[in-house]
């Protein structure tokens, strides 16, 4: 059938889908979530088909195509194309397999992962794979596979002459735990290859890449990327900006609705983004506590096992640590804020929160030993001189100076100009400092796109405090969040403090 | 925050969608899937949130909105209108539960489909609803409450003087198998209140709704329907162009790209749309045999059972018989084929079908002995006598007139004037004609929108045929279609002949 292209002026963020009018689609006994291969001259590709009820969106004879399809296509509105009818893919057999409970083979999930990079599959039937693999679960030899496929089928890192590329996780779940950022620099003055890809904020006040975008550029592409790994040997950048493993936002994006995580998964999903930058010993911190991801130790301990067992098959050394979670690490809680404090605590500056501190030498001194740079037990002292020299420091600035500099020094970083201090409301020893409630006020005071808002601690958990005494700043760019943060405070508290 | 109305000119299809701009929503912390309300002066509504990545789509500062939201708030571009965060709907919830593998109570299914019919949940998140029930089941109560939901979420007929009120309803795989529009008229000659409607085929070559519409118009709206029923007490009508149970609809269409069917789901959609027509007594035909729906005596028991208990919980009498339905009905396979089949048995003409006449008359007599119209044993007796009065034929000719005629008499049925027999290719007896076969070469010769095309049957399994002897004839209403059904046939045959 001879259609003639509409441009629909809008983006599906994916999967591939062409419009008809209710009428050809009929002619051609096509419905909802059937396939058709469009022809554009010589150019082709398979899309899913969607219909219009109405002559307004897509009249008969015409074809609405998305910008993903125009792109493919190389078509514009009023381009004549021909169609056919085409098989849906065999992937979603697959899917139907899984969903009654059959485990898949490594091909079969391949299959799958490239349809969903390519496109080829609607979110109705990526989303009954993630419900199978939520209800039936993943065996180990799934896991591996769509870690293996979802790197297959991305952009990745190749170091063939470096035998040491080192990369470190957390899992999450701790405000204001900026550790790669303070580790990162550490790392990489002890001479280690570390390429560091970091998120966003989703549902946190600041995500790694948000913080160090305060300092440096953050969005680099895999060129770029490479570019600065050659010059300084470590990067800090949000992996957004490249196609590592893409499968998995894909992934992600359907799980969003009933904040589904199946362990698989996550996984999965973790240990492909290393394997993407060609990682070769990987460090992954476990945070456990209230209000983390994973709150209980035995949680935590079946996870780490997991972990292990998933980096072996990988062929990627996977060292898992379990720490201390159920407190705000750090002082400050917020891009900007966090950025100091990481630049403080680098610079060895007096005002530097040593809880950060002490974590980044444990991570550091993990790498040391589990790669063998340092003996069992010394890999903190080692941490500790790099720190202490200042080449950490150096190195951190290396990294802001390759990846593109936004500060000339510390003093440039800016925190929001409307405070707010939240006063102790009674003497006591503080017991509780809870993560949920603190991420809550600052999201609300504009974190993480005011960088400069957030919340800044003056104590932590086991300190005494006397009533009237400064428990913490709120931070805004502007008064209205301030306000509406107080609020929050006011609403929610977060912070239990016991008297004596 | 206020943002300008932009139309973009299509629709949904139901969920109500809006489109911000990425930098808009980042501002906002929106993402996909989160709700927001929109209001335009005094009028309002929740809708989901979806983002577009490029300016050309949504330019900041703007909101692009489809079809469905636009008529909801009487909205066209560049009107001005304010947006609000809003929770998530609690049904998401009861998702997430049942996808866990929990039992859902009764206002919680009531949630999920008054939000399904209200254009509220994504299909992501009804996806997962149906995923749940697919892997963990549904119970007897929820299958009853999902079937209720429906009925009250939609289009109601109700007949308060009117105490009998039947329905007839097949599960269907079975090829010309056109017994609703045989027995209708049946028991509409018997004085019997008849409301039905019925589907277009989506797999088969007809459906009733196709075939009735050779003679009629199908296509009534709930008010053209009572005005029929108040004329004549019986219709046949199309049920897509009336909202019974329209959240069937929503589901089904998730269902689809999987072909999933859960039971409870097959159970409380089909009793939904009988509940609607204000139904109190209920024939289900369950036709078993290779290639039809459900292939074993002993799937068919079970869902009789299932039938009846669904029933019962629904107050609506429901009487289950299981059927032969391993070959075709009728000699006819294609709308007017089939229809032209259905005239001839109620004129009592020679050239009838007597496999259909047999089964009509066994179906009325089913409704004729549970209402209690009939001793048992005695139904097949009036059944005949309405037929062979013409009673049943002066019936059908009333409810045609009523809907809107479109034949003058059994003659204007217009069958495809291209045609070419089949002959058999050895001397034997039939053993086995296939239903799917059959239903391939009808549909690839133009069934079911070339009403004309179809395949005419001369003979049935245990039919003794000589060589070259016809066995049917595929007609097309053109040249090209009949050559493509010609070499499938060529392909897949579908006849088994046993040599004596």
């Amino acid at each position: 059938m001879k259609l003639v292209v509409k441009d629909m002026a809008i983006a599906t963020g994916g999967v591939l889908i062409a419009t008809l009018n209710q009428h050809d689609a009929a002619l051609l006994d096509l419905h909802p979530a059937d396939r058709i291969r469009i022809a554009r001259g010589k150019i082709e590709t398979i899309v899913v088909v969607d219909y219009a009820k109405s002559e307004r969106a897509v009249p008969r004879g015409h074809i609405g195509l998305f910008d993903e399809v125009l792109q493919k296509l190389h078509a514009t509105t009023g381009d004549p194309v021909d169609i056919w009818m085409e098989k849906k893919p065999e992937s979603i057999n697959h899917i139907k397999h899984k969903l009654d409970g059959r485990e898949l083979t490594s091909s079969e999930i391949h299959a799958i992962i490239k349809d969903v990079v390519d496109g080829k599959l609607t979110d109705i039937e990526l989303t009954y794979y993630v419900a199978g693999n939520y209800t039936h679960g993943m065996s180990m030899r799934e896991t591996v596979a769509l870690a293996r496929a979802m790197i297959d089928t991305g952009d990745r890192l190749k170091f063939n002459r470096r035998k040491l590329v080192v990369d470190k996780h957390c899992i999450g779940g701790v405000a204001g735990n900026r550790t790669t950022m303070a580790a990162v620099p550490i790392v990489a003055a002890a001479g280690f290859f570390i390429p560091k890809t970091s998120s966003r904020a989703i549902t946190s006040p600041a995500g790694t890449a948000d913080t160090m975008e305060v300092l440096a550029n953050v969005a680099l592409d895999i060129h770029q990327i490479k570019r600065v790994l050659k010059k300084v040997g470590a990067c800090i950048t949000w992996g957004g900006a490249v196609s590592l493993a893409p499968a998995d936002d894909a992934i992600i994006n359907v799980e969003h609705p009933l904040s589904l995580d199946p362990e698989g998964q996550l996984l999965a999903s973790i240990m492909a983004k290393k394997g993407s930058v060609g990682s070769n010993y990987v460090l992954i911190d476990i945070p456990v506590g209230k209000g983390t991801k994973i709150e209980s130790r035995k949680a935590a301990l079946h996870l780490k096992q997991q972990f292990e067992k998933t980096g072996k098959a990988l062929k990627i050394k996977t060292h898992v640590i379990i720490t201390e979670g159920s407190e705000p690490i750090g002082n400050g809680i917020g891009p900007a804020l966090e950025a100091r404090d990481v630049m403080w605590m680098l610079k060895n500056d007096p005002r530097q929160p040593y809880s950060l501190r002490r974590k980044a030498i444990r991570l550091a001194a993990e790498v040391f030993e589990m790669t063998g740079k340092c003996k069992k037990g010394q890999g903190e002292k080692l941490a500790e001189q790099l720190l202490h020299s200042g080449k950490a420091y150096k190195k951190m600035w290396d990294i802001i100076i390759a990846q593109g500099a936004k500060i000339k020094s510390t003093q440039d970083i800016k925190i929001g100009k409307y405070m707010i201090n939240i006063m102790s409301p009674k003497s006591g020893v503080i017991r509780h400092i809870d993560n949920l409630c603190i991420s809550k006020i600052a999201r609300v005071a504009g974190c993480p796109k005011d960088h400069g808002a957030g919340i800044y601690l003056y104590h932590h958990v086991g300190d005494a405090v006397r009533r009237g005494e400064k428990l913490f700043t709120i931070y805004a760019e502007n008064q209205e969040r301030l306000e509406y943060a107080l609020e929050v405070w006011k609403e929610i508290c977060g912070v239990v403090i016991n008297s004596r």
